[in-house]
């Protein structure tokens, strides 16, 4: 089941991305990152890789793409804010786009 | 090349995708839509094909995907406002989702 | 853990699906099926939706692709044979062709 | 129209290809390779990517994949052999792979 992230659970599983620029934003909590790929062709390889991994983490992002860009938000709605499946499903993406 | 339609143009092939559910929007102008599907997988599915297609027309469209919902927007950026090409994006988008 | 299925776990899970055209085939023991599509973009977009399954499941097709077609074969390789994840699996490849 | 390679077609366009470890095969004459990802996640993300190479250049390989391989086997089936599509799809999925 999934629970909001207290203080520690926060420094411990998103804090580490707001260096990997991913921002914080609010009602409800969440987090977000603009992609940026070579082509459009990139863009969307990149999302199938996220969307089979969505799928195996039961955690879907909120995205928006238009040509080479993708804008990312991840909150966890049943809790109202953050869980620690953003920061795997954050963690995931990250790793994807490399 | 991209031209922006004229009235007759926008009749014939904008006007009848009013009555498929596209909605008109300005600045610039603009078609939008949002489908519904059974479940993430299935949307994600449908947004493979139509990325294909969008690669073949050389076309590509703003989208917004949360969980089994599409939110898409065509507008053609090169001419300021909408073009043959997407009525063409609209109408093979709705016959893939049918 | 995987396990080979016994008589009575084939005539449950196995069985079934030789009558939706599914095939044995031996050394090891699999099923294979060949599907065909409307066009190229409805087959890959059908293997996309079976690829985020298969991850979902731990459980791989083998699949050969030329244009609309698509043959599949399943197996379960740690244990030589037939599991019941391979019955799951080419149910779930079914229902997504439909 | 395509048209059959001719011996300076071949060596301009398939020769070089045999260096990045394309074999060639007969009955009818194609060209084969077999990638190898890391994962089944990004062999299905590059396979995703020919895909939609595929259908902008109108040209379809035959390919098998497991688990993390890919096997790509490249004909011209209405000239009984190659053509210049293969070269150039050849040459795209290698650097798709990279």
């Amino acid at each position: 089941m999934n629970e909001l992230l207290d203080e520690a659970g926060f420094e411990l599983h998103i804090r580490p991305l707001i260096d990997d620029d991913w921002k914080l934003s609010e009602s409800p909590t969440a987090i977000e990152k603009e992609y940026k790929f070579k082509s459009f062709i990139e863009a969307f390889s990149w999302m199938t890789k996220c969307a089979i991994w969505a799928e195996k983490l039961d955690h879907h992002p909120e995205w928006f793409n238009v040509y080479n860009k993708v804008k990312v938000k991840l909150t966890t709605h049943d809790v109202g804010g953050l869980s620690i499946k953003d920061g795997t499903l954050a963690k995931k993406m990250d790793s994807l786009a490399e």
